[in-house]
């Protein structure tokens, strides 16, 4: 079966790893390096898909454990796929569930959560019933999500885990690779499959889980593990042990990862998309992105008294509507007073932020001057 | 000094006394009759100002009372008011601050308030902090906002209240009135004053009361205290009594009163605008305004189970955007899951759907078929 999914590299950068190119899907184009929002709940929280479009958003990212649980693939299913469910008619990428079942794992002590061979039982988050997630069910709900990117069903091991559990965890993870793809031949010729590289912070297993996981049939690979706890500072490690020992024609994703200074390090090393739910989740408590870099973040914090009489736009010269509307005044005002419009407005700069920084990213690939960009943002290389 | 507000009545339904006309002010025209949604704190909650205008909110209804505590009066002032602090370019109303501070007394069993000839003490109920607000402060804090239109103090006593209560609340409103009158001359040529009718659900302190602010020098008359508890329902007796009182020629609005039934009932009685928190609050708790009237409500409550499977807009033939977009599945589901956006897409329905029934009645007044369109919408006269 032919498969409505096609990624084409359009330009790589001469000093870096860095490229551009352009995932086609049966939804339409994602211009890489692409950065993901993240619709935990099928939704960008606070945000509508007008928004998102006027943001510039290309796709955004959803959670399959979350909506097994709520509202349950029943739903989804008789909805006709998160597509009409949500109402967006652009790219979607669903997630194996594997990450936030075994985040239960690390918040619950392992009392929520069992993992074995054939798959991993779990209690849910909301209301303690029991679960039993396998390669193949995550696959069959992925199916069902209909998103245009499903990810294979792996184990996300916890930092710090011991060269020997993330060994055992890497292998697991392989098996339930190739059980994932199996599975997947079922899927709509819409979806494509990325497979996950894991291996912890180890550089042999990182290599290995790379090497093996290129062989595989999957249309993309995604890198996961580097998202959570002080992994995220090995990030460039985990980056420069896996990514040469990945197919250059196969889509590239980092999951979980995209702070501003991430951005620069993650695609400068040849990575074509990613998701993070940063620029939302801060937005939600008040924390707005600038280009001016402050304690080494480029934030500032709209819940502070130095705002309350201050009439400039959160940043001097962002063309987002909420720059071009409201002074910082107001929207510490509507922090302070917990209005709900706050959080609406300060994701949606937050995001425009980031879209705009990646535009900027992608044309720098593009005129060779990807470095200068970088070194104009963080001041080094 | 020429004030930059006039109004003008460019029709009369011949049956009623239901009409309509345009309020001239120094931010644009207000056709009448005239919803006008409540932004407490300064904004509509979960709505933007593209929103509000794309829904075709004509103005919007401040209160003086939160904004006094929150963000204070000193942020409004160094913002130029609030116009320029929110953003909002078309008219605002600001009201006295009466309502809240004597909701207190309502609430907590009078510990909060004192009420004496001068001016009325309170506590804020944010942070205990006492405060004492005389109808000079009232209009004092409304000149700093900067409203287009602004509101006399009054003090507006809660159902039920006895005829002895009434009346004397009622005579220190008219004292009120006269002094806040005398304060407002020091007001900006662009804002209007309209004075307040109480009474209570006394006939005879109704007809009083109307008789006496209709002599006063004010822009407009506003009605108060039909809100609120039991009174409501005596709503049709008090406009019965109150606008045979009034001159024709001054705009008339009628505090804090906005259900569907209601609106025909006082457009009827020949109010011109009115305010109410319903279609926002409502949205908020998952309530939709549909054409659909069950249990005497125009209203679907999202929910609901029955519509966990439902691909249907909350409104058939609605335009607004959420109709457009999104079906009651997705919406049953972000009000389960408690997202952000279902507090934003519901409020945006339920006054798009207002904004459009007021439109169909100002234009049902201009063919002469207003009371084919209440009956076609109440089922009675």
């Amino acid at each position: 079966m032919e498969r409505k999914f096609n990624f084409k590299i359009t330009a790589r950068d001469k000093k870096t790893q860095a490229r551009i190119g352009i995932i086609y899907t049966a939804h339409g184009k994602i211009k890489t390096p692409a950065f993901v929002p993240v619709g935990t709940q099928a939704s960008v929280k606070s945000l509508d898909n007008r928004d998102l479009a006027e943001i510039g958003s290309q796709l955004f990212f959803a959670n399959t454990y979350h909506l097994y649980l709520r509202p349950g693939i029943e739903a989804i299913k008789r909805l006709g796929g998160l597509h009409s469910f949500t109402g967006w008619t652009k790219p979607l990428i669903s997630d194996s569930a594997g990450f936030q079942v075994f985040s239960l794992n690390k918040k619950e002590n392992t009392s929520l959560v069992k993992i074995k061979e054939d798959g991993v039982s779990f209690r849910s988050h909301l209301d303690g019933s029991s679960h039993f997630f396998t390669p193949e069910k995550s696959i069959k709900v992925q199916i069902i999500l209909g998103a245009d990117i499903m990810i294979a069903f792996d184990e996300c091991t916890f930092y710090p885990a011991s060269h020997e559990y993330s060994l055992l965890a890497m292998e697991r993870t392989h098996r339930w690779a190739v059980r994932s793809l199996k599975e997947a031949e079922k899927r709509h010729d819409v979806q494509a499959l990325y497979g996950v590289v894991q291996g912890g912070v180890y550089k042999d297993l990182r290599q290995n889980s790379a090497e093996y996981i290129n062989g595989l049939p999957f249309e993309g690979t995604a890198i996961g593990g580097v998202s959570v706890g002080e992994s995220k500072k090995e990030m460039v490690k985990v980056l420069d042990w896996t990514i040469p020992k990945l197919s250059p024609e196969k889509p590239r994703h980092l999951l979980g990862v995209g702070e501003i200074s991430d951005i620069f390090e993650l695609v400068q090393r040849g990575i074509d998309s990613f998701d993070c739910v940063m620029p939302t989740r801060l937005g939600r408590m008040g924390f707005c992105l600038t280009k001016i870099k402050k304690d080494g973040e480029f934030l500032i914090d709209l819940n502070k008294s130095a705002f309350a009489f201050d009439e400039k736009p959160i940043e001097k010269d962002c063309k987002c509507f909420v720059c071009k509307s409201y002074c910082r005044a107001y929207l510490h005002h509507l922090f302070r007073t917990r209005e709900l419009l706050a959080y609406r407005l300060a994701s949606y700069h937050n995001l425009w932020f980031i879209e705009r920084l990646v535009d900027n990213i992608r044309e720098a690939i593009d005129r060779g001057e990807f470095l200068n960009l970088k070194k104009q943002w963080l001041g080094s290389l």
